[in-house]
């Protein structure tokens, strides 16, 4: 069982984490995480989609989903990606010298990595890191913080979420940190995640229940729509599934507050989408299907005239339908209309008279524009989260060079 | 046969051009065109794909392919999009009475629009602007330039292209315009082109000419991948088919060379992309097939990180190789090879050491910015142009307001 000192608060009992400075960033700022669970943890991951894989993505992917994994190591400033051979050996010594130190195998150690792409990992102060972060281990809120902090690269703020449920007259905990979609320099950024939770799962629900979060929250954000040879995001559980794992009703309740969990976390990298001054929450109905509407609504999100024009505070109706209009998939133009902050701006082909600057201040007052799409008279229906584009943007992306 | 007066220089015989400006726009510019066929010529086009579909493009598809169209007429400053019924019929009114001017039927009179959506085409100067275009139809390069100035909205500069080549000792011209592909304010912005020529052409070959030569040209140039209501490309020719098409080798020549001259106007809407300040030339070469290696073409082409990498002379290869990664084409990891403007940075799935600020100072010393990327070892290849993106860019994109 868990014991007792992590299990007070709002973390979930079973974990330990740590975050120092070792010495990969230049910055002098933490880059090396580690969190080890008291006892063999039940796991699963979703990586990136990109077929450049980093190192480290290719090991978690040898390594998940089980039910046995003791703990994680997450650097930033390097991504160990690109690095051909002498990578994937990095990564293993990472995992292998963490297993060492807590007492486990190698293969039951997870690894992320974030930072620069094509150089190798200064193996030298990873190690000492390593070393000095498993000295640092510890429960509680300020060591929870000091992981998520170790984890950031160009982040302009740290992203957790801590949250809790009651179920059945239990009480059980999610905590999540993740570091920033910016998308941004040097090279490429990286969306990691991991998520805890002291939930008893099974190790297929809990893989069940991280695909259908992560579909529905780190796979609906829109930055600039990179996906990075290092996305990755781990849920880890310490529950004692042995004693008793939800299930029926209780696994359903526990798998929409994970997914809620999730889309809070999520809305937080579009929020530090570098330069961003909105979110635009995308909402699209009436497709054929669920993917459908996603997909309209992904169109839409990445669209740069949009985004270009929730910048502005332009109730632009013009540039959003044409995007729903040529993303490919089917709507019906007659049954096609809009709303914007609640605002009806177009109908069944032809645009609503409506008050443009009282439109245009709303938006600009928004943190979160709120975008109603509906593409005719089907069952789809999907929300998808996008950052707006500045010229600060567009300024930082163009002004760093190699 | 063409009136002797058209067939010298440069310019297709057999054609006469007006451009005015009649007062749809409120700057005062040129806004109506109109080319006018001497006898009746053979006429093909290609039209947007998105959904939604300004009235012109309706009546356009409806009235192509054919060996009996007379003229075009195009007014800018207002696209006729987004205006239901009341746009079809005056879409329909705007070729009745260029039909009726000229003494042919209305059907064998196409329309193009662009501008402003979802506003009702002010009908009242257009018919005088018709009315005073024909009055103004003329031969000659001056004409043709007046018309070519009359289709422009934002464009920074008029795009044209003439060109002639001899075939089996006889000599066949083509004469193009086109406006912006800057997809930029009010609203939304169209590509329309057209392309003129003597050539003696066949409909069902003149068809598939201006298919083969659009798959290669237009469709292969991105500045922010939005495909407007609006966007139209037609070909006329005033070739006497009846009296011997070009067929064989003939055609096939006569084919490339048309698809070359289309390219040379493609790039110059690369060029005009708003703010723009270079056009990337991205070549993929060993992918499965050509589809794949266009789709990887276009990912990497509409990529901000990868825009932005350009715009700053950023040799940022990884942006480039992660998003090859990412285009859901099968890639080779250990296959892929980049070069930048002919120098190695990447081979084998790891980066080559060069001269970042050699490579750098030729890219920003250069307007095209050739890349090459290998992606395997399959016999799929693509070549497409596409523009980098700026701070006026995202400026001049959310400055304008509704």
């Amino acid at each position: 069982m868990p014991d007792a000192a992590s299990s007070s608060g709002s973390l979930p009992a079973g974990f330990r984490f740590a975050g120092i400075t070792c010495g990969i960033k230049a910055s002098g700022k933490p880059d090396l995480a580690l969190i080890v669970g008291d006892r063999p943890l039940v796991a699963a991951g979703v990586y990136t989609t990109n077929q450049i894989v980093a190192a480290p993505v290719t090991l978690c992917r040898q390594r998940t989903p089980s039910a046995t994994v003791r703990g994680i190591v997450i650097n930033s400033g390097n991504a160990n990606a690109c690095t051909g051979e002498a990578g994937m050996r990095d990564a293993e010594e990472m995992t292998a010298r963490v297993a060492e130190s807590i007492g486990c195998d190698a293969t039951d150690v997870l690894v992320m990595s974030t930072g620069v792409i094509g150089r190798p990992l200064p193996m030298e102060v990873v190690r000492q890191g390593i070393d000095a972060a498993v000295g640092e281990l510890a429960s509680g809120e300020e060591a929870f913080t000091r992981a998520a902090t170790a984890i950031m690269t160009t982040d302009a703020f740290r992203k957790t979420v801590t949250s809790a449920i009651e179920i059945d007259g239990q009480r059980y905990r999610v905590a999540a940190m993740a570091k920033g979609a910016g998308m941004i320099a040097p090279n490429m950024a990286t969306m990691l995640a991991v998520a805890l939770t002291d939930a008893p799962l099974a190790q297929d629900d809990l893989v069940e229940l991280l695909r259908y979060s992560a579909d529905r929250s780190f796979n609906r954000v829109s930055v600039d729509g990179h996906t990075s040879t290092n996305d990755s995001l781990v849920l880890l559980s310490s529950g004692d599934a042995d004693r008793g794992a939800l299930s029926g009703e209780s696994l359903t309740a526990f798998r929409d507050f994970l997914c809620a969990t999730c889309i809070e976390l999520a809305k937080q990298l579009v929020a530090d989408g570098e330069g961003a001054t909105h979110v635009m929450e995308i909402r699209v109905r009436g497709a054929a299907s669920d993917d459908d509407a996603d997909h309209i609504a992904r169109t839409i999100g990445e669209s740069p005239l949009v985004k270009t024009a929730i910048t502005g505070g332009d109730p632009n109706w013009g540039r959003i339908v044409s995007a729903a209009g040529y993303a490919g998939r089917p709507i019906d133009p007659e049954a096609t209309s809009l709303e914007m902050m609640g605002v009806p701006l177009y109908r069944g082909g032809t645009p609503l008279p409506f008050d443009a600057a009282e439109v245009s201040g709303r938006i600009k007052q928004s943190a979160t524009v709120v975008i109603d799409l509906v593409v005719g008279n089907g069952p789809g229906a999907a929300t998808r989260w996008a950052s707006d584009i500045t010229v600060e943007y567009v300024r930082f992306n163009s002004e760093y060079t190699t």
